[in-house]
């Protein structure tokens, strides 16, 4: 594999096969399988839990990193092309990145969407156009619009609480949230879960349904996979009988880039933090979420401080996936 | 050992097993020792000798650590219970530092006094309380009270000297510096030599004796150990047959989190800087200090540039003590 | 080797050795060369192929490397001697320093000129100064008037790419920019170029011929090593036949220091951005810089996007020529 990228693309066999591995490296670790590789870590956009579990990851197989972050002692970077550079940015994209790669065996880039064009996004325009520069293995460590990593580490989540496949009931669930976030994690989440021939629920206000072409990806997916995909706007009828509410705050495609509009709307809904309200007394529903996550706002500090919640689980499951991701791409075993 | 934390609450034996432990690490590298092992450094205050030689020190028994500090580029985090979290925090200690510890297998955390409560310092409230959020050995890096990494380098900087236990001379000696700056190394200095059994004096203005608990615990341990604790406002007449001044500034505890007040009594103190004029002729007692150091404020250049001072080799014994510290932690012996 | 410093100053043989040695390290990985060595990284300046080249070619020979950086979060650092230090500056120099490398077995610096005065910083005043602190070989990672891997790399990308040593007509051509830059890598780059016996011009506008010192060194450097030394105004008669342009903007000699009246002169050649028109047609003339680079600026898209550019197998070969100096400077072969 040259490039981990849409979880939609993964084999499904490959994704058995790199689950598999993650968590034979969990039980028998091999600290030399890896000996001698470099792993770059390009972060132009925050990061604790990746940051730290890629280092952590990659030293475990006695490989080693290095990190850049424009938030570091280096240079600003020009991410447009065609650019006349008098301005206090003091390097090109197209330089800084084929030099990193180039001291690697295999690279890690962030980059958040810009949240501009909902096109451009939905394209994952700038990765795309990264991806050309380099010629080593690339991971996707979130872009505008894919989290293959998140995705990977909760589909194992779901396989070690033997969360069923077929007859899984799965609710992604929006919440609010101060800010407009990205797409990426409630995009590669939907796909995941279908993918996983689980019956998904997107459970969200009208204005937050995701875009068509996720939806409609996910609902191929589904079809695919033996599952189902549908839409509620009730929490509490949704809520019913589910196994996991995956819950996530994300910007309303419909008033995409236009942020103070989509602050109103999203003003109204303030009352989408999940609490014990939404869940039935005998409930036996997990709550998932990828972090950081704002407490008594997206969550309240009841539920995700109850046994319902597994999110430290999927936080740690990204350790493992990722060690299988990086052996994979390495050895190609 | 689980957490090291109060150099009062070691054992004598397991101190004496560690500093010979550093002694044999740092004449016998073992480069393999720790391999494939992940220490986790959490900094919520600011390094440069602990940054460097506990990644240094991993490094060198084979072993790997990340960091993690807030300047870096990742999410505030909000450290308050029950916080509605809508303002620019993005994430809760009590979902980041758990991922972080599991992602590793030992952790160091530093979080420096709030300087609000004397009573929330003295009691280290906010480090015992992120001490029960993980389940992985942690070392205390220096919290609001505790500073034990700097006590067993300095411990083993003492021994190297040959400085007496028992009848060794020991001064710590409070120095004035334009910040007020927290109890926690002048608290474990003082356990530190008083449970090495030495005759200790604190040597500070009236308004800078160390508070109550301190100086029990520093008593107790005195006693306990064979050694004496007194306290003195008089640089001469103290300094008379020291083989050992330790300076450093702390705080005022009785101007305690009233910052402009403590000042007011501090700036009268500015004459409290360790120069020639303090030493006797032939005195041949040695300077230390944790560093970082204001060199003209807390030490005249002409006694830290002098044969007395011995702070560069306290600074390299925070190396093979933390060395020692990892390898026990790690390995059990 | 204790310093790697001026590449004037290093055996000629021992030059030849280290890229042998470079080839042979890129060939042929030796991931336990340097197992449990530990390389210290000091950032007083910038960097983004420095520090991760180091850290990559450090982890390949199974070492290990810190960095040190005054943006992150650590105390400022304080250079001047006999500073008071009660103002925002939290430790000297002359403590961080020997304390860093007490941790480490190799240390590398990184200090840009501070542009003040000529004759300091020709003299590398503040380079030498710190030299003198440490006990540990030290590598010169770019100081007021040096930049040694720079220049090993760029002599590795010429042997590789066959440029004669003799009779290959190097030239160093000024560039515009909107900042006075350094003189470190002109002066190394034109050092590199006559000692390797090469024809070189220095082509620039009148105010920018570098200082006198460092062009009697260059004007040695060829005359020992059966190279030339000249001097042009003119781009189109000078290119004529080149080789290689080596482009690179810097502050003028005449005005350093004195940044308005620099930055008037320097105005007047904004069209001293190296496109295509610089060449002839059947031109097979490479374009070098040592990166980061402003396109449009510095040089056109059209030239840095062509074969022409071998501006990223210049950065590559920084890894590999640094892998060298680690190895030979801690292995002494």
């Amino acid at each position: 594999m040259k490039f981990l990228n849409d979880i939609a693309d993964l084999d499904p066999k490959l994704i058995d096969q790199l689950l598999m591995l993650a968590q034979r490296l969990q039980k028998h670790p091999e600290p030399d399988a890896l000996k001698g590789k470099i792993l770059a870590l390009l972060f132009l956009s925050p990061s604790l839990r990746t940051m730290t579990s890629f280092q952590s990851g990659m030293a475990r197989l006695g490989g080693n990193s290095f990190m850049v972050s424009p938030d570091m002692a280096i240079h600003n970077l020009e991410l447009e092309d065609g650019a006349v550079m008098d301005g206090n940015k003091a390097e090109h994209i197209r330089e800084a990145l084929p030099v990193i790669a180039s001291y690697a065996d295999i690279l890690g880039v962030r980059a958040f969407a810009k949240q501009e064009s909902l096109a451009d996004d939905l394209d994952d325009k700038f990765f795309n156009k990264i991806y050309k520069l380099i010629d080593k293995p690339l991971i996707n460590m979130e872009s505008a619009i894919q989290h293959p990593c998140q995705s990977l580490a909760d589909w194992k989540t779901l396989d070690e609480l033997t969360i069923p496949k077929k007859e899984g009931k799965f609710i992604l669930s929006w919440a609010y949230h101060p800010k407009a976030l990205p797409l990426a994690v409630p995009a590669s989440t939907l796909k995941m879960a279908t993918k996983r021939g689980m019956d998904v629920t997107l459970l969200c206000p009208e204005e937050y349904i995701l875009p068509d072409a996720i939806m409609r990806a996910a609902k191929d997916l589904a079809n695919q996979n033996g599952g189902k995909l549908s839409i509620s706007h009730d929490q509490k009828s949704c809520m019913n009988g589910a196994d996991i509410i995956y819950a996530k705050s994300w910007v309303s495609p419909i008033y995409y880039g236009r942020n103070s509009e989509e602050g109103e709307i999203r003003a109204k809904y303030k009352n989408w933090c999940v609490n014990d309200d939404w869940f039935d007394t005998n409930s036996t529903c997990k709550f998932m979420h990828c972090l950081p996550v704002r407490r008594n706002v997206v969550v309240s500090d009841s539920v995700i401080d109850s046994e319902r919640s597994i999110v430290l689980k999927q936080a740690n499951n990204r350790l493992w996936a990722q060690m299988a991701v990086l052996y994979h791409m390495l050895l190609g075993v």
